[in-house]
């Protein structure tokens, strides 16, 4: 019943170590069934050598366990607030990755310093601040997805186009229309975020990408004359 | 008809991942027949595992496609207008890797620090400015080989010495007589951009190359009494 | 009679260059067996493609040799040391692993930044002083173990809480109630030493992470109500 | 008849791409058979993976191909002049690994952090100053032979303890009693390298070792009484 997205959500979770992602557990990705309104998930600290398609755990979108004998990620209720609030993501990846946690743990956005950026988004990779004490000591995993969403809306930004975050003091988030594509999203903000260290590193006076280079960029991928991949 | 070039054009695209040069799809190669009036080109957008000989994209140096059934790198038009404009060129590679980018993100040309440069080439890395929003506005591709050119133009800059360039907040470029000389020297750009990151962070007083290290490693490797190699 | 214990000790070395934290022989990994008073340690300067399972050498808690061809590694007198006095351990792991080598070398306590570290300890990585000269001129790698030993309890640090150090100057050690719990501990600390000093080139005015999300983060994988795993 | 060295100075040179030591052919390993008064030593400029046996080149110590059908290693005249005056040294290795250009791109000697960089030698790694515009435009590799044997004589260090140089704005050199004892030194070079640029990254008024570390490390591994490895 649930088949597809559990081997899915297998697929994408193997993706994390190969593309070095992850050390050991520290990551998940789930892929959602919107019509059955349920995720899978990878299952909690089960090494990526050992996991196998059918210890996926079906969860839905109030972050109830639908089926599996193993419990889920630990950040799962967050999984669930972002599909429940944010109905176009069909995937969702959160890792530890090296680059990207430095910048979260600096409390920093990554700036848009060139196209490798801006052929993915048109705003700097937002950092939401570190949660308030009310938020970690309440329902700490359901609040971070508050966080994220509270802080989407504050900074008047769209999760269609801006599909990464990092969570202050703690790591990123990415998300997009399948479970591949936000696993996809989680490698470009590594990537992007290695690069803004070193720019920095090499002129601490870069400016940021100009206007006219952020749009044409994100036009050419994702505008409706888009010219980049084959369709 | 286009056999050779396809497969040469295929060979070196396959060797972008591994020489660690590319994430996903972000880098092209393309291989010139000079006598035909045409290169091929990596397909736009398709993963390097599912890649084939036959996937190449034959293009004109105008720009035109002359043969394949899958849409061409949205990079065809710089290699174009470079292989119209630099008759002595057989090859281009395209990257966004990691230090080049960084470098070509921090909009400064990478100084001549060792040998390990001098030995490819006797100037800094030069890094063309960003393009006037006119260029980025009009045809941005064509305009990007343009801008690269005009660059080498106003610095006085010989192609045919100096095989590679970083385009101010995008990536770099190298070219070479053949596809894979320019495969070859995107490595060595990555590489001599990291040295000198790092050299600066080591000594940010590091002196440039003196001129007499400078010509001599120049001459031992591409003189005329050059003793590099096994011819 | 030590078989499982030199099987378990050959398994765990040979993780050490699996998880990219050994150059050549610059790593030992020991497990203990608590009911015959010894440990099973790697032999000294032996290449770990060389290793076997019946090269482990078996030394008891004073650190005399018990059973074995090959001298003990060089460290294993420090090994003993720890296991003498820390009742609760059951395997020890230590590595000149880059990151954290280099932050031992800066005589520095790695600051808690992060839930990556939150995940695993409480407080900063605590960095021990340089020892004495008399320590070093005595019975250096014993007195290793008594300046670890001190430095946790002058800073009253748990060494069931705090599961690793830096020692000044020198590099990491790590253990905890298993062997392979040790070279995970060893692999977190490497991988949050990146982080760490990645986070203060990024932002130099980093804060600290605050006491909530400390506790949270500890709780959910450790404490009395812990929902990470899958026990 | 000089069988021997072509095979060890082959497995040597194949030692180097797989620690990550040398980009394409930017590197070379040599080793001395004293009694018949010549070098094996890697061609110049031929790919790793093509590299045989029977491609080894043998010279003599005043730089005189003796036998071998390939140019030699541009570099050879710099091994022929250690090899003349340093008669305990039976192998060579130059490479241009990244952290140790680095720093001598940098004109600066490696500081003594550490334990790791205490356990093979008790001095800053040296780096020669780059090399007057008479000795480049003379006989360059020559003379780079005997900037490092002036470098030595005048900072009074000996070449038996300290096996490893930096030639200033070019790369490092080691070597060893045997071919293979290069290697390693090369590869130790490049990871102390990379922990003293982190070192004082992480803390700029980071101290250098104190001496009775460094005594003490050296002598356990090298003194009258090393206990270190198995004999």
């Amino acid at each position: 019943m649930y088949q597809s997205i559990k081997e899915e959500a297998y697929h994408c979770n193997m993706q994390l170590p190969k593309l070095g992602l992850v050390l050991f557990t520290f990551g998940n990705v789930s892929v959602a069934d919107r019509s059955q309104g349920v995720f899978a998930i990878k299952p909690s600290g089960v090494p990526y050598e050992d996991l196998s398609v059918d210890q996926m755990v079906i969860v839905d979108f109030e972050g109830n366990i639908v089926e599996g004998k193993l419990r889920p990620s630990s950040d799962t209720k967050t999984h669930a607030v972002l599909y429940k609030h944010w109905e176009g993501i069909g995937g969702i990846t959160h890792t530890h990755s090296t680059y990207g946690t430095a910048w979260a743990q600096s409390q920093r956005d990554i700036p848009i310093f060139g196209t490798t950026h801006a052929d993915h988004l048109t705003t700097d990779i937002p950092c939401a601040p570190p949660m308030s004490d009310e938020m970690i000591l309440g329902n700490y995993e359901y609040e971070t997805g508050f966080q994220i969403i509270n802080h989407f809306e504050s900074q008047k930004l769209d999760y269609k186009e801006v599909e990464m975050v990092l969570v202050g003091n703690h790591a990123p988030f990415a998300w997009g229309k399948t479970g591949i594509k936000s696993v996809y999203n989680s490698a470009v903000l590594e990537t992007v975020a290695q690069m803004a260290a070193l720019t920095e590193q090499i002129n601490p006076q870069a400016p940021r990408l100009k206007d006219a280079l952020i749009r044409k960029h994100w036009e050419r991928k994702h505008g409706g004359e888009a010219y980049y991949g084959q369709e």
